[in-house]
């Protein structure tokens, strides 16, 4: 078992400021723990939330990213769910299987290493992660801290998946495309025929429209403000485009006309608190379903008439896109090896881990839907 | 046919003024429509609500009451699906069968006389009842009226109910029993062994408790700051009370650690939006679904962090419990005569029509759950 090596991580120093790309100590996996060899990861805006140091629980200094693919080349003891060479993508949702609430049938929303979520520390309370000089520690990102050729992750929290999906494809099945399509498969359970309006058309809106599109809903409406998203949306099954700049009058009001009364279900794929309740608003009375996507900015409320609420409309929201990481990552892989989904269109940019402020400048620019690192 | 008769009636005027007494003069029924004998009638909030001029669609001169129960008495030309002595509940929510909403099976607000709802007339647009004297139009309400010894009302909007079943207790299914018992089991779908929180313990609440029983929760916490309440709530099904007067601290924070994590469902049968939020925040993360069912003040509105549907929470409302009138109406009547649920205990005082406006007082003071008006 390795007990401390040395990798190549981008380390976030402080708010704001460049990531630093430079070799960083990492100890071998503790009892139940992983050491995982990142092959790729996305960058997420998730990730650049934190660094821009909006997010009120962000810590510095820290290794991002929580969006990757790699191959395990430790386990640490008691690790029996995985093996020395599988395939996997790390989850920052993990799924135990045993506590309260993966057993409820009801939630993904795994509770088993709760108390440190969202603390820069492993399980145990201390980072596997530290500086070469100094020996510092160094933060975890939601439990992944994919910014780096090597991570140590939870046994709990890593999917297996099958050995021929291409890492540099699929690393982008643990965030963006699962959150979208799971959003529509397992917390709005879209049926076929239905009205979708999806207000947000980036990386997470357009896996909603292709979630949408194997759902067999019949019209698929995209809201954005950049028309240059119409074309990639219209690929992956968009029906309808609206420009809300090109819209006369209350967008709500077109939008319900549009869709013949109102949409069967709506997402809010952006964190505009605005836009959660245009998408609430813009439902069908008696059953339409509003699903909040987008992370609003801190402090942030939502707000409505309860005669929305009264009148049959349902108000609720997704993270993960309510998928269970370690059984249903795989099968959203598998998807993408079918060609059921697509994923390739949307990464439109690789890079280097070099150059990964470059990636972030691109996404901040609105000129890529993901940009992915390969590392080696 | 019935071409014109002379009704007793208590007729609204004007806001937050008594009642007045007397004899009004009652169309026959056009086509589609019935003439119905009502036989017992109960006092509502949201009849005080009307005449209190709080609603901005209230409508005066009219004639209130919206929980009747009757005897058909004639039919106008088309209708099929009621006889002359068949016995009727008046539904202020129809159930056409053939409109969208009806048939979607989603919801149970049906749109068949959507236009004419809350214009206090009957569906083509005009009238039924009239003054004696000048003979100017009095308003119908809620498409009921069910504060006269005669309505007229559309065939779609009766229930037809077992002729065994006594007036005075049933007329009370019409509204509160329903909409309680049916955001239970029709809008939340409660199932066996969870937590239930209902916000306000009145006529509404009381059939929350009682709805919430029959559905197998384990745990039915009432909530209300009227200690007189609680005896009657216990015998309903109420495991637990919490009077917010008598809690140290957050009130959230104390329900969730009685439902030892938040409850699986929770209802707001008041209509106070600083409730309406508090309901949503006490259920339980990853799955917690709260119901609104009262009915707040004109122009407020319900706020809360996205966070809490990002985790799990639904928030969602109901409107005459999600029932479909014709169709449940006479299912919940069933209940009662089989004695599934009670109605005996919560019909706190029976009057005659011409002291109908002491049901309002004792209704104010909160000396009733409800009182019910009989005629003859």
């Amino acid at each position: 078992m390795l007990r401390r090596m040395k990798v190549r991580a981008a380390v976030a120093y402080e708010p704001s400021r460049p990531l630093v790309v430079e070799e960083v100590e990492l100890e071998g996996p503790k009892a139940g723990e992983v050491l995982v060899q990142l092959k790729a990861t996305g960058i997420c805006h998730t990730d650049d939330f934190t660094l821009s140091g909006a997010d009120p629980e962000g810590l510095f200094p820290v290794i991002l990213g929580h969006e990757g693919a790699g191959v395990v080349v430790d386990v640490g003891a008691g690790v029996t769910s995985l093996s020395v060479g599988d395939h996997v993508i790390p989850l920052y949702t993990p799924e135990c299987r045993e506590c309260k609430s993966c057993l409820s049938r009801k939630t993904n929303l795994c509770t088993a290493i709760r108390a440190t979520q969202g603390k820069g520390v492993m399980p145990d309370g201390t980072s596997r992660f530290s500086m070469r000089v100094g020996g510092k520690p160094i933060h975890h990102y939601m439990g992944c801290s994919t910014f780096a050729n090597y991570t140590v992750m939870p046994a709990i929290a890593l999917a297996k998946i099958r050995p021929d999906a291409p890492f540099e494809k699929v690393c982008y099945v643990g965030c963006g495309v699962t959150t979208g399509i799971g959003a529509v498969i397992y917390t709005a359970k879209v049926e076929p025929g239905a009205s979708v309006v999806v207000f947000g058309l980036g990386g997470i809106g357009l896996n909603v429209v292709q979630g949408a599109r194997i759902a067999g809903a019949d019209m698929i409406v995209g809201v954005d403000i950049n028309p240059a998203r119409e074309p990639l949306a219209r690929t992956l099954g968009m029906t309808h485009f609206v420009n809300p700049k090109d819209v006369q009058g209350d967008l709500v009001a077109h939008l319900v006309e549009l869709t013949k009364g109102g949409a069967d279900y709506s997402f809010e794929c952006v964190g505009n608190t605005t836009l959660m309740r245009q998408a609430l608003e813009c439902c069908h009375r008696g059953w339409g379903v509003s699903v909040v996507i987008g992370v609003a900015g801190s402090g942030q409320e939502i707000a409505t008439r309860p005669f929305q609420l009264v009148t049959g409309r349902v108000w609720k929201g997704s993270a993960f896109g309510g998928a269970r990481g370690r059984s249903d990552v795989p099968k959203i892989v598998d998807w993408y090896m079918d060609k059921k989904i697509d994923i390739d269109s949307m990464i439109t940019h690789v890079l280097p881990l070099d150059r990964i402020n470059e990636g972030f400048d691109l996404m901040r620019a609105g000129k890529s839907i993901r940009t992915v690192i390969t590392y080696d």
